[in-house]
C-alpha cells in the first residue's frame, strides 16, 4: 500500500507532516511525500520524497488554483493516485483543494453524483467508536439521490475504515417523525427505504429513525447523513459549543482558591475526557466518492494526527473502501445511470 | 398590560404555570389564565382564571387540533388576544400549537410572509445578554425574502424585549465569505444590504459578516438568522453538545477519589456557570410576526421560567415590539406587497 501525501498546508509546516509520514511508514504504510525538499530532512525508509515546493493551500479559489498550477504539491499527489503510483491521497491543505485536485485528477467513481466529506466525530461513551457525519461541506445544495448515495458511502466507510459490522444510518432532521424535514428529506428517506429493500439481505447498512441535533452524539447512530450546508454548520457548532463549555469550566475553576484547587484535582480526569474526544485521533475528514480514498487532516494537527490520517488512508486501501462502496451502491440500485458527468470530467472541460 | 396564558401543556401540570402567573402578576403583569379550574387553586389578585380544561398540547397534528377544538385552552387564549382582552400570548403546550392557534386567531401581522420562532440563547461572557437565533423551527423551507424579514423581526425583538440598542445581525452560513452558503443566502444577503441602504440612517440593525457554527456563540453577534430547518438542528445540537460535555465532566469527576474531591470543590463555581446559561431565564421561544407577541416557554420549565415568559411577553407589549417590527420592515421596504395570504387567513379557509 502506498499513500500519496501532500506535505504543504499544515500550520506547523511541512516538516510536521513529514514527521507524521515517518510514523505512518513505521506502522507499515509506504508514503510518497510531495513537499519542499529544501525544508525537509532526509526521509526515513518507507517514505519517498518528491520535491514539490509549490503550495496552493492558502488559495482563495482552490478549483482555479488546481487547474492553473499543475506543479502544486497537492496536484502532483493527486496525479500519483490517478497514475497508480499510490492508492490513496492525504492532504492537509484544506478540503477545497483536496476536493478540486481529487475531482480533476483522481476523478469521481463511476455512478457517483457527488463526492462528499465524511467526518468521524469522537463521542464519549461509545468505546472509542466515532459517529460519522456526512456531508460536512462538499455540497451546499443536494438532491434526494445525493443523500441516498451519501448514506451508502458513509456506511461503507464506517464499515471498511472504522470497523463497524453493520452501521446504523440516520438522516439528520428537525424531528424524529419521517414527515418532518420537508420534501428533500421525505424523498431521500423514501428512496433509501426502496434501495434497502432492493438490496435485501445484502444490505450492509441499517436505516434507523431520523435523528435530531440533540441525539446526534448520544451514540445510538453510527452514520448521520445531511447536506453539506447543514453538516458544516453542525460540525462547527459542535466544535464551538464544546470549546465554549470547556473554556467556561476552566474559567469557573479560576473563580476562587477553592475552585482552583478543585480544578487542579480534577485535571487528570478531564485530560482523559479530552483525549477521548481528540479530533486528531480520527485522522480528519474523509473525501468519499472518488476512485480512491482521500483524507483531509486539519491544518492545525500535529504529527500524530497526520500519521493517523495516513494509516487510515492505508486501511481504506487494504479494506478496499472504494470498490465496496461501489458494490453496495450497485446492489441497492442507486448508482447514477447516465455517466455524462464522468465523460465531462475526462474531457477536462472542468467538473463541478 | 394583560397577557393571555394557556396553563395546559407543562410537564409539571397546570398548577406550575398558574404559580408562574402568580409570580408574574406580583411583578406587575395582569394575566388571563386559561386552564382546568378544578385542578387549580384560587388565583391571586392580578390573575383572572377562565375554566378551559381541554388541552391539545400533546396532539400530533396541532393545526388540525386547533381548527377542530375551539374550546381548547390555547385556542381560547389566542382568541382573547384577537378580541383585545389581552395583548400577548403565552403557551407552554408546544410551538406547533402556539403557531397554529396564533395564525388562525391572532393572525399574521400585515405584510409579514411567515411568522418565525426566535430563541434567545444564554451565552456565557456577554454580561447576561443572550444571542437570538431565528428561525428555530417554524419554517422548514424559506425564500430569501423570508430571511430578510426574519433579520428585522429578530432585530426588533432584541431591541424591544432584550434591550439591545442596535443589534448586530448575521446570517448563519458554512463560511464567513459572502459567496458561501449557496443561492438562498447570497440572495438574502443582497436583499438585506439593499433594505438597509433603503432604511438609511433609520436602520435599527447592523448587518455583519455571515457567522459559522463555531462563531455563533462567541458573542460578536446579537441575532443569527437562518431557516427553520438549520435553526432547529442547530438549537438541539447546542443543547445536546453542552449537556453531553457537562455529563462527561460529571463522569470524569467520579473517576477517582481525587477527582471526586476536585468535583466537590468545583461545584459552586460550576453552579454559577449553569445559572448563567439557564434556558428558563430567557422565558422560552418567541413567536414573531403575528399581530401580537407570543411566547412559548418549554414544557419542562418550572414556575420561574413561566413567570419570566409572561413578564417578557408583557415587556413586548409595553415596548410595542409588534408595531416597531412593522415600522422597521416598512422603512426598509421589505413588507409583503400583495396581502393575499392575510385575506386567505381571514376567510378561515386554512392558512399555512
Amino acid at each position: 500500500v502506498v499513500v500519496a501525501v501532500d506535505a504543504n498546508g499544515a500550520d506547523l509546516g511541512p516538516a510536521e507532516v513529514a514527521a507524521g509520514a515517518g510514523l505512518a511508514s513505521a506502522a507499515g504504510v509506504k508514503v510518497l511525500l510531495f513537499g519542499p525538499a529544501a525544508e525537509l530532512p532526509e526521509p526515513p525508509p518507507g517514505v519517498e520524497l518528491v520535491d514539490a515546493p509549490v503550495s496552493i493551500a492558502k488559495h482563495d479559489d482552490p478549483a482555479r488554483a488546481v487547474r492553473t498550477t499543475p506543479e502544486a504539491s497537492i496536484v502532483q499527489a493527486a496525479r500519483a493516485v490517478a497514475d497508480g503510483r499510490a492508492q490513496a491521497l492525504v492532504c492537509a491543505g484544506g478540503t477545497g483543494a483536496a476536493l478540486a485536485a481529487g475531482l480533476f485528477n483522481v476523478k469521481r467513481a463511476p455512478g457517483i453524483y457527488r463526492p462528499a466529506l465524511a467526518l468521524p466525530l469522537p463521542v464519549p461513551g461509545r468505546g472509542g467508536a466515532p459517529v460519522t457525519l456526512i456531508d460536512v461541506g462538499a455540497n451546499v445544495e443536494t438532491r434526494p439521490e445525493h443523500l441516498v448515495q451519501f448514506a451508502f458511502m458513509g456506511g461503507a466507510f464506517a464499515q471498511a475504515v472504522l470497523g463497524l459490522a453493520r452501521p446504523r444510518v440516520a438522516l439528520l432532521s428537525n424531528g424524529a417523525e419521517a414527515q418532518r424535514g420537508g420534501p428533500l428529506l421525505s424523498a431521500a428517506r423514501a428512496e433509501l427505504e426502496l434501495a434497502l429493500a432492493t438490496a435485501g439481505t445484502g444490505a450492509t447498512i441499517e436505516l434507523v429513525a431520523n435523528v435530531e441535533g440533540n441525539n446526534l452524539l448520544d451514540g445510538a447512530v453510527d452514520v448521520v447523513v445531511t447536506d453539506g450546508f447543514t453538516g458544516n454548520v453542525a460540525l462547527k457548532l459542535i466544535e464551538g459549543v464544546s470549546s465554549t463549555t470547556l473554556a467556561s469550566i476552566r474559567e469557573a475553576a479560576m473563580a476562587s482558591p477553592r475552585a482552583r484547587l478543585g480544578g487542579l484535582l480534577l485535571r487528570p480526569a478531564l485530560r482523559a475526557f479530552r483525549d477521548a474526544v481528540d479530533p486528531e485521533a480520527q485522522g480528519g475528514a474523509y473525501l468519499l466518492g472518488l476512485r480512491a480514498l482521500a483524507v483531509v487532516p486539519h491544518g492545525r494537527f500535529r504529527r500524530g494526527g497526520f500519521a493517523r490520517a495516513i494509516v487510515r488512508a492505508g486501511d481504506g486501501v487494504t479494506e478496499d473502501v472504494a470498490s465496496r462502496t461501489q458494490a453496495q451502491l450497485e446492489r441497492a440500485g442507486v448508482l447514477r445511470r447516465v455517466p455524462s458527468a464522468s465523460r465531462f470530467e475526462r474531457s477536462g472541460a472542468g467538473a463541478r
